[in-house]
């Protein structure tokens, strides 16, 4: 049986695991990282391959990073969370660790998995969504992932839907993660909240009478409970998510969109009007049939299954 | 020399060619199409192909329409000039002909041959926008044609641009290509001569004082003539483009936009304030190369050029 | 009984009546004006006050200017129609008349025709809004014509209701009357018939078949007969009059609002959707009676009524 | 000299004033409001006009409340501060004191102490504007308080200006307040310091690092200490302001606008941009002065300056 590790940096811990060729996870480990000094990860990451390999023989490493990876899939152009710059990454693991090295955006992975062994499997065009703070994703096409010329495709969260809109951090105006993310659930919920709070009752409970203190898992609380302003905060967020994939089905014409991230263990409350707002936006649908929407299998493991799946398929 | 024969059935003729291996047209023939009959039609296609097969050798017809045609190139499944509803065309064509036949919607062939032998030779990641009365196009990938699900990917001109605006014949509001096409600069220039006639002088003098009057052909000549009306669109109509193309780029992250149809033969007028939008509107713009935009090389003969080709790759 | 004569200047013609005290009018007059110079266009009003004159005692002139007329009534700061810049038309006319002389603003005049004798008789706080070409109309509040600072008051036309919207010829963008007017039913009529020709049967037939030919009559006789373009038109225009009156409840708390203008001739089809687009938008409908919506009595002949009175009254 | 009493209501106290004939005031009391009843509220009343008595000569009281006052200047219809539906205060104060009582909407009673006695003496046509946690404000026309039929008017804080946006309290969306008042300033400040925190650094530093923390003061300290992101929230604020002053101007052709209210303390960090974006946008400028935008003269205070004043003019 062919093995795989992958790996996934976030900006406070490194979290690998052992990962078969159906996806499922074998064994796993993990370490915090005390500095953003690439050589001290790399050295972490290194050794939570051979505390993976101790036991198990395996033929690859795949590396999932939050940022911008190259189109050879080996060097970190940038990864906003670490301060890297130009990172060549891949070739600095394989030194250490003497195994292939394959390094892929963190989204891009945990797409990859999704669509390979979760809710996409068996599909060949599928678009992931990945509803947390902000809002990314991953996609794949004929099969295979998608990612374009230099490796920076399926930026989605910064797809403009409102010209001259919100601000985004970006340095753009009207981003879609302005309007659909966990971000924009709050700044929702939170102006319900203020400007009518007799129908925000329990949503304000929930958050000590203040608006500003509401967050998204009291969004979602609240909306389970019926709260009539935390149920509109996840349909404006879902109507919005809806009207980009109408887009991007006019685009891609994909056959799945799967919506992944924190937000999604909202469930129904977020996937039935992303649903239903696609279907009335999208275009020809006289002609075609409309993508299914489906919520994400894998939790926060998918970054580690996909890029693990990445490397041994290299 | 492998020669494939090119059709492009039109709402009121079938022009075809004789195409080599480098895109060029050996010999062409067209017809008139007296009636929309499936059959008819049939019939005519056969008869330009006996023509042009007379003195060559031929491998394969390409059949470029417009409308939506299936996954397996086979069938036209609604084509509005036409009003044809889930035509067999491939086998139709293929029993009268006795050669390989390949049907492909109009503007994907138009985008293939542009992407192939026109200003994006040489290039894996091409989205061509077809900017005519609408805006259409087609969507290279890795170097191949990029189709989605069911055939119907690349409907650039029904991604919403502008939520709640102007409302667009596919039932939708806020299209693209009510923005961004040759409709969108008529009106632009209508609205601007009509409210500001004192700088919209030459442009009405063309349209004999009625901005109502006004053409496409108008606004490109009075643009060229510096016309501030005439030129004002044309950076309005441009500035959209570029706006939606800065959407795409973060969901395709291509090398290259071509920009061709009618439109597009005002040259610069449309592609430099395109290209200019994109450029400040693009997303990650310190991480990666902006697309280059360029004009199409090809004019209306580039469906034939590109049916013939995906007729010989099949 | 003392009887005034009102005078309506156009671009083509002077109107003339002699008005008594309850807005009736007891003879009339017009010329054709031949010129737009400012002295032959007094002699013509001296002419026709003189005929009127003739069999009856008369005891002041009021003369209604499309423009901007000063605080003092006396002088037309800027006539569009007539390229005049500050003339001193009170003065002039007395000098050739013998008469009191008062000037007024046309939509003024017609504004305060109907505030006295017309749709809103007996009335306080009236708005009149006249929904032509463009869109104007006059104010009365404590039972008195309200001219502002410098009696440029009442453009209403130019309130922006839209940021970033339609230009229009003052300069600005997104005003009231490129949305809620006679011009903008025609383009509203006319995007529907080119995008949705298939629920706009009747208003292309009156068209000849031509969007662009649409016309005003066109749409409300297309309206009349049940067309469901033109009655979307109608629609458009009246809920952006309600969003626009609502706007201007909540500044003015008028009891009344008054639709006067070509446009209104459609009758129902203008007040009703105008009626309720302003009952849904207005604030503190809880605490208010919300002003009613009505259709002027007087046409073309309101502004030589009020300019009458408003002489009597001077 | 002839003295009148101010007294203004709040949700949590009763401010009074015994106000000379310049606006000046000569002594003033204060009480806590333990309840909303109003009975209670009343003898509250009661009592600090005999206290403000005892030593001088008055002629009458002036009550200015923050809800719906009735055209007669006598009932209080709503006051969403202290629940009160119908209620006849004039009344019942009169039973109590003895004394004539004119009751006033406070925001009407502020405007005209500005418009008489502060930035605004000598005036005729004055908009005061108070920009605090909502926008309120005021309405002097022909140099007398503008009530309007039903004593509502000047509600400017909910004039749509931008349709489809930001809900409102009151149940609209996009309305003026949701723009342009202290909320709206820390909303903005808040956004841009968590998307661009780069440069936010003083407003950081001032709210500990958290953008949620931010609040009116945080933003008017650190844009006078030049931190980007609080000035260009001022800015925005401002030009929201200029907007909606220009389609006032439309209507009401005024002479001055003054800016009053909490945000007003930040002076020409909100009166610079507000005056510029009127400019820019006012219609006919080519014909007409430009409204002066002017700072309020009083604080706090003008509430009690103006109900004494109205009563005294009774």
């Amino acid at each position: 049986m062919a093995l795989a590790i992958g790996v996934d940096i976030g900006g406070t811990k490194v979290a690998a695991g052992l990962v078969d060729e159906q996806g499922g996870i074998v064994a796993s480990a993990r370490r915090d990282t005390p500095s953003h000094d690439p050589a001290r990860i790399e050295e972490i990451i290194a050794d939570v391959v051979r505390e993976l390999q101790a036991s198990h023989e395996v033929e690859a490493v795949g590396i999932g990073a939050a940022g911008f990876v190259d189109a050879a899939r080996s060097t970190v152009v940038f990864a906003p969370n670490l301060a890297w710059r130009d990172e060549p990454l891949r070739v600095n693991v394989e030194k250490r660790c003497g195994l292939p090295v394959v390094v892929e955006n963190d989204a891009n992975a945990a797409a990859w998995a999704e669509a390979r062994f979760g809710a996409g499997r068996g599909q060949q065009y599928v678009v992931v969504l990945t509803v947390g703070t902000g809002l990314g994703g991953g996609l794949v096409t004929g099969g295979e992932l998608y990612r374009g010329r230099q490796g920076i495709a399926a930026e989605f969260g910064h797809v403009t839907v409102e010209p001259g809109g919100r601000r985004c951090g970006c340095g753009g105006r009207g981003c879609w993660e302005r309007y659909a993310s966990g971000r924009a659930l709050i700044l929702e919920a939170q102006e319900l909240a203020t400007v009518s709070p007799a129908i925000a009752g329990r949503l304000l409970e929930l958050a000590g009478g203040r608006p500003e203190a509401i967050t998204g898992l009291h969004v979602t609380r609240a909306a389970q409970d019926g709260d009539e302003a935390a149920l509109e905060a996840f349909r404006v967020i879902g109507t919005w998510l809806g009207q980009g994939m109408a887009a991007l089905t006019a685009v891609l014409d994909p056959e799945l969109f799967v919506l992944g991230g924190g937000v999604s263990a909202a469930g129904e409350l977020l996937r039935e009007p992303a649903e239903r707002s696609l279907q009335e936006r999208i275009t020809a649908r006289a002609y075609r049939q409309v993508p299914a929407v489906r919520l994400a299998e894998f939790g926060p493991e998918a970054g580690i299954v996909g890029a693990a799946d990445l490397a041994r398929r290299r």
